[in-house]
Parts: C-alpha cells; sequence; structure tokens
C-alpha cells in the first residue's frame, strides 16, 4: 500500500478536522494504560489532545512521538471542559515514537515552586516544559514585542550598544573580559547603556530605545537577578521630566490592557509622592499601594519623585571617592532641581535630583531622570563625589561630547524582569528568565563558570592568584 | 507681555502648519549669514528647515538652538526642491542657543568615508550626525522590528539565553570573564546561542527566535567584526531542511520587499546550488551571481546545500583535537545526511551534512542546519573530532538533555550586521553598527579595553603575567 503524505495538524487544529486522518507530532503528556486500550495526551506548543488506540508499541511519559489518526468526536459525556481540545480524540492508526524518554528527575505537573531549585535549573530545558514556565515566557515575549511595536511607532529607534566597553566607576561592580589584543587590559561588560544613550542623544536621534541586556556582580536578592538582566532603556531629547513620566505611564498602561487584560490597575493616572511624602508616610521610597494585598491581580502603580539628588557615602558604593560624603542618590548624571542648584555649594544634601522612580505593588520597577547637560554642572558632581582627575579623566568623552551640542535630555529603564515577575506574581526574577544563575553564579545547566584551558590564559597574558 | 506657551513642532511638519507660530529645537545644520540677514539651517530627527532672521546672537554650527518664528511660504523661484521643507521658511522672532557647539572636529557632510576611521570613531557621536550613518541606523532598527514581528506572527516565541555562560570548545577563540564568587573561574561569552537554542527545541517551544549579540575573539576582517556581533538566531522542531529554507527565502524577500523596495532580487525562488557544483562552477561557496555587478541596487541570493560534513581540521581549529583529521565544515551539531550515515565510519570525508548557507552578493550571510537528535550520532562526530573523554563531558548536558525527548530540529542564524551591509552596499560592518570597534579592539568613543584596578583583580583572584 502506498503511503499517503499526510502534513502535520497542530494539536488545538483537530477541532475542526472531524472526520480527517491527521498527524500529530509532541511529547506524551500522560499515559494511561487499560490493557487493551491505551490512552496518551499528546502535548505539542499548540494544545494537549487526547489520543486512543490499541496494541501501542510501549512508550514512556515525555517521549517525542508521531500519531497519524483520525480525529473523532467524544460522546457528550465524555467531553473533557479543561481541554481546549476536549470536544474530541484521536483514534490512533499509527505511532511511531521519534526520541524516547528516560525517567524524568523532577515533576512537570504543577508550579513546581516545591522542588529544590537547584535541580530545577539543572534540568531546566525540562522544567521549561510546565506549563507555567512555558507561559512565562511567551508571555515574555509577547510583553517586549509590544514595547517595541508601541515605541517604533512613535518614532523611537532600536539602537544597539556595546557589550564589551569600558570599565567606570558607576557604582555597582563591573565584570571584566581581559583583552587579547591588549593584553593586561580589560572590558568591563555595561552595567546599563547609560553612556550611550546618551551619547546616541548628543547624535541626534532624539528618541532611543533598546531592550538591553545589562550587567552587575552584586549579591543577588529575590528581586534582583545575579550577574545579568534586562532592562527597557528609554532616552528622549528636548523633553521634560513630566513628558517622560506621561509617556512611560500610557506604554505600561496600554501593555497591562493588552497583554495581562484581567490584571487591574488600581489608580489611574498613577499617584505622585515626593519622596518625602513616601518616607514620611509609608517608611520606604517604593510603597505598596495596593488596596486589597492578596488580590493576585491588582497592580497599584505609583511614581516616586523629588528625591534627593545625594545620599551619604559609604564603602560599599563602587565610586571610588570613598573619601567624599556624596554618593548620588541615582547616578551621576541626573540633573539637580533647577531652583536647587544655588544649593550645590551650600548644602549639597538638600538639593533635589530630577529623578524618577517607577513603582509596582511595593518594587521599584524603573527609575530614570533628566540628565545634567551642562559640563560645568556635570563636572561640579564629579568633584562633590570626590572623583580624583584622574577619575575624571574617565569621563572625559562625556564631557567633550557635551561640547559639541547636546539637547537637553533624560529618559527612564524599566527591568523587564522585575516587572514581569511583580505582574505575574512570581516570588522570584528567575520564574520569568529562560536559563538565569543561581544565588551562587551558576549559569542554568551549563558547568559555568568552568576552568578556563591553560592557553586561553596564556594568551591573554593572566595568571591565577595563588591563595 | 505675557510669554505664550507654544509646544514644539518637528521641522517636517512646518509645511503644514502656513501662517503659524511655531517652537522648532534641533541643530544648526548650517548658518549663512548674510551682514543684514542670516540663514540657519535647522535639523531635528525629522528633516531640515530653513529658517531666517536678523540681528540674530551668534551661534556656531552644529549649536543646540530653539527657535520661534511664522512659518511662510517661499517665494516660487526660491523653493529648494531637495528639501522636503523646500517650500517653506521660518521667519524667525526669537533664536536661543541651548547648547554651544565647539568646532565640529570632522566633516559632517557627505558620506565620510574618506576620513580617517580612527577619528570617525572616536567622536562616533558626531559622525552619527551623518544623514547616512542615521539613515543606517535607522533601517537597521526597521530591519529587527519587521523580523520580529513577521516571526511572532508566525508562532515563534522570543526568548533571551545568557550572555555569561560556559566555555566550549566551538570553533573560534571564547572571551572569557573571570567569577569573583567562584575565583580561578571563568564565564564564556557566547559565540552564538547554539546549545540553548537546542535546549529550548527540547523544552518544547518547537520554533523560537532571538536577535542575538555572539562573540568571538577572532582576527577582524571587511565582513567580520571584532568582538561582537548581531545575529538573527532562528530554531523550530519537527521540520525538513526544505522547510527552514523556505521561511528563511519568505521572511526576507518580504523584508526587502518592505524596507527596501528600492532593492530588486536576481532570482526567485531563490537558486540552490550543491557545494560540489558551487565550487566547481564559481570556484568558491559563496558565488556572486548578480547579473550585473555594477548595479548597487541588485541582490542576488542563493542557498549553498550538500556540504561535506567534515573539513581538515588544522591548527587554527578550537576544538582542542587538534590531533585528529575531522573538524567540522558547520559545527559539531550538524546532522549528517541520512544516506550518508553509513559512510560515518568508512569514509567521513565524503558524508554530506544537512546544513544550509545563505549567501547574498557572494558573501555567507547566514549558516544553519539540521542538527543531530540521536545521541549516538553526536557520540561518533565527537571521536570523529577526536575529542576526549575530558572535552566529550563539556557537552554531556546536551547528550543528557537528549536523552529525555528531543524533537528532530534545525535552524538558521542570519547574520544582521553582514546582511545589512551587503543589502545597504556599505564597504564595511562598521558602517551598520553604532558604537563599533577598531580592527586593534577598542572600543568606539570609549577608551577601552583599559587597566583594571588593583582591587578589582584581587577580588578575582586573577594577576596579570610578566612579560
Amino acid at each position: 500500500m502506498a503511503k499517503e503524505k499526510i502534513i502535520r495538524t497542530l494539536a488545538k487544529d483537530t477541532v475542526r478536522k472531524i472526520g480527517e486522518k491527521v498527524k500529530l507530532q509532541g511529547w506524551a503528556d500522560t499515559i494511561r494504560d487499560h490493557g487493551k486500550i491505551t490512552f496518551i495526551d499528546l502535548r505539542d506548543r499548540s494544545a494537549i489532545v487526547q489520543c486512543v488506540g490499541s496494541k501501542l508499541p510501549k512508550i514512556t511519559k515525555e517521549s517525542v512521538v508521531e500519531i497519524i489518526g483520525k480525529v473523532v468526536n467524544r460522546p457528550e459525556k465524555l467531553v473533557n471542559k479543561d481541554l481546549s481540545t476536549g470536544t474530541v480524540e484521536i483514534k490512533i492508526d499509527s505511532l511511531k515514537v521519534l526520541s524516547p524518554a528516560k525517567e524524568i528527575p523532577l515533576p512537570l505537573d504543577g508550579d513546581g515552586l516545591e522542588i529544590e531549585e537547584s535541580v530545577r535549573l539543572k534540568y531546566r530545558y525540562l522544567d521549561l516544559r510546565r506549563g507555567r514556565m512555558n507561559k512565562n515566557l511567551r508571555l515574555r515575549s509577547k510583553t517586549t514585542q509590544f514595547i517595541r511595536n508601541w515605541l517604533t511607532a512613535r518614532d523611537f529607534v532600536e539602537i544597539e550598544t556595546p557589550i564589551l566597553t569600558k570599565t567606570t566607576p558607576e557604582g555597582a561592580r563591573d565584570f571584566i573580559v581581559p583583552s587579547r589584543l591588549q593584553p593586561g587590559k580589560f572590558y568591563a561588560l555595561p552595567q546599563s547603556p547609560q553612556q550611550y544613550k546618551q551619547l546616541l542623544m548628543v547624535a541626534g536621534f532624539e528618541r532611543y530605545f533598546q531592550i538591553a541586556r545589562c550587567f552587575r556582580d552584586e549579591d543577588p536578592r529575590a528581586d534582583r537577578a545575579y550577574g545579568e538582566f534586562t532592562q527597557l532603556d528609554l532616552e528622549m531629547s528636548f523633553v521634560k521630566q513630566e513628558e517622560i513620566l506621561f509617556l512611560t505611564e500610557k506604554l505600561f498602561t496600554e501593555l497591562v490592557k493588552e497583554i495581562f487584560p484581567h490584571k487591574k490597575i488600581t489608580k489611574s493616572p498613577w499617584p505622585r509622592i515626593s519622596h518625602k511624602d513616601a518616607m514620611k508616610k509609608y517608611g520606604v521610597d517604593k510603597p505598596d499601594l495596593r488596596k486589597n494585598k492578596k488580590d493576585k491581580d491588582e497592580l497599584a502603580f505609583a511614581w516616586i519623585v523629588d528625591f534627593p539628588l545625594f545620599v551619604k557615602q559609604t564603602k560599599d558604593d563602587f565610586f571610588h571617592g570613598a573619601g567624599a560624603k556624596y554618593a548620588p542618590s541615582h547616578h551621576m548624571f541626573t540633573a539637580p532641581h533647577p531652583d536647587d542648584i544655588g544649593l550645590l555649594d551650600k548644602a549639597p544634601m538638600k538639593v533635589r535630583g530630577l529623578q524618577h522612580d517607577m513603582v509596582l505593588n511595593g518594587h521599584e520597577v524603573g527609575g530614570g531622570s533628566i540628565r545634567i547637560h551642562q559640563p560645568k554642572i556635570q563636572n561640579k558632581i564629579f568633584e562633590l563625589i570626590g572623583f580624583t582627575e584622574k577619575q575624571k579623566k574617565q569621563f572625559e568623552h562625556m564631557l567633550t561630547a557635551f561640547s559639541y551640542g547636546v539637547p537637553p535630555h533624560g529618559g527612564i529603564a524599566p527591568g523587564i524582569d522585575r516587572l514581569l515577575m511583580v505582574i505575574l506574581g512570581e516570588p522570584s526574577l528567575r520564574e520569568v528568565m529562560a536559563f538565569p544563575m543561581t544565588a551562587g553564579g551558576s549559569t542554568a545547566v551549563m558547568d559555568a563558570p568552568s576552568n578556563p584551558a591553560k592557553e586561553q590564559l596564556k594568551e591573554l597574558g593572566i595568571k591565577i592568584s595563588k591563595k
């Protein structure tokens, strides 16, 4: 008998193919062997569909199979309302195992949060088969796509900036990369594209964004991933702070409506609270303004403004000016409030900065500011931080750039991981990342970091120190 | 007199505001001082518009200015057909310098290709004001956005994979990053997300893509950037090679039509040429099939298929199996042609791989393959490359993953920089990148790589070797 050529049908489409012969390819989600007949729930990217047959080859759960069979309606009383394909089943003509599965080392039903995380990360490629994780990553893709379309429709240009760049004392610890072509020297991975986005304003793009990877060698917390994270990096020229807040608020309000339609935003427009009032009323600068903290679908956004420009500098600040009193409360490019310029000399701790923090359900999900665009004021800030001439020199390119016509500019950088974690009500950032690192800095699945080959170190001109 | 509040108008919109008072903000593109009256061409992100006034404050070229004035029609004979706003001009009421510009250190009119590249890269933020560079980056943003929308409309999910990952002997030299939390160990920056995308197929996503940053410490060529580059990384499950070629061809054909409408594709469907025929007929595996090589708007795409699976291994291969005879001609995950499996033992050099190269105007702009999904065959390939047991162990996670139900899968990875370079007819990749590195591995604008602080090295447990 000549084999008929049947093209693949997705599980979700079977409901529209009653009476037809279909080919399905996917994973054996569950197998119920009733002796004479066997039920296999076949899962593909679109849905799960029940298949039924007899005298099937022995298969194991999670094996990859190809099933050819006929789509039939289920009897009324056997309809499964929990499945999108619950009205049909497939009468199996033939079943082929494309790739057998050994016993799966962790349960894949349920949300998986009770499983030891190291096991979930070691087998992340299995953990991602979990419905919740699959959904989270799909929503993440939809979220970044929505943001990109929304911004490009408003004249923003997405521009990629370098990952191999310069080490600068910007507030956190850098990851550094030894250079082979210039032995003894190192690149740094960017803590954010902060300087590049400001340079793009000097270049005249006026409206820039990037879904950008950022790197910080900081100890992790529940809402801070170790190593790398992703932010929507956004910058605009010729704007007042008000316009940045308005645009950002509109973007995320429309995003929630479109991608998370069952979520309710507590208050629109978002409340704006001065840093002083937030500290007085709530004791924190990222208050949780939900009306009902048990409501998983409530999103309470807020803006915190009028931050002090400086905080006291501590040894943990990586400004290397640790002798000086003042550390930027946001970062050293944030503009002082124009009404407070006079206080820079007399009472720096009283100067407000044009900083804005975006807060959601008690988490800081984004921060930004109007930037300094006058070289003189930038220099003044460097001095208050306590930069030596040598340290200032590290930012000379910024001051030089600002001498060739720089527009007033500002921006914001909401964290994509953190925002999604809060919107989805997940307990950790790692629940919205495909292959996150452990708290100890090991990469999921891969055995990284690992020992380098001797030749690699030799080429780079570096040695590992003896302990 | 109370100041009236006028909101900003973009230069391009002035043509629709005849008789109105407008506020413009932008750069003084050219200044022609005729004594009694002065002409200023103001440039913003949208266009250039001529402004004219008298008794203006002294300004310099490329300063950032704010002009308030009335839009008037130009007399018929003074219409400038080269400008989109050439029918109007602005009668200046007031002009304010927002940020003065010193003398610009490189000419910004013209394509800039005659200028010493180190100067262009040092002042990249000025070089990007150049019409050509500005246009290139805008087209790049449009290109990636088109690709993303096209793929997400077809069920693809964009998933971000780690930048801090494992060093693996994959064919080129890795950049490595010392770990502070695990001193003496190193992360590697990914040469591509190859392993992650295959793991995402094991995870059941079936259709993945990412506009991904890749890192290779390889000496640069005109069509290979030093350090980092960007590729469209794409992978599909349950596909034959034919389906990957068909999808990719459709994507880029529609992309050219939409984003580069004045470009003409020489032949559709794209010619498919076996590696053997290409070498015989053209002497290269990336033939230039343009009918007229002087036509700047001709795009001759082609597919090269049926590559040999192996090439002779050389000392330049970073497979660390340098004693063995065989190096993968594409990479070690490429599936052998099913008809040639029997030859793996007898005559490895005769085995064809299910590899496909995407060629455009004589450049390889993308490569991909159907992957091996049988652990046994993968092991066989590792042996032919000459991996020791220790080297094999570096890929144990892949073989383990493949034992839990892996779908047949394959993909492709077109280079975004190279594709744009060829489509736009640019002489170098750096003409389509915002802040590229020099051939010597120095980052544009920033002084990177640079000397690390002693404390940084101490924390990381590494030392710079004496020469």
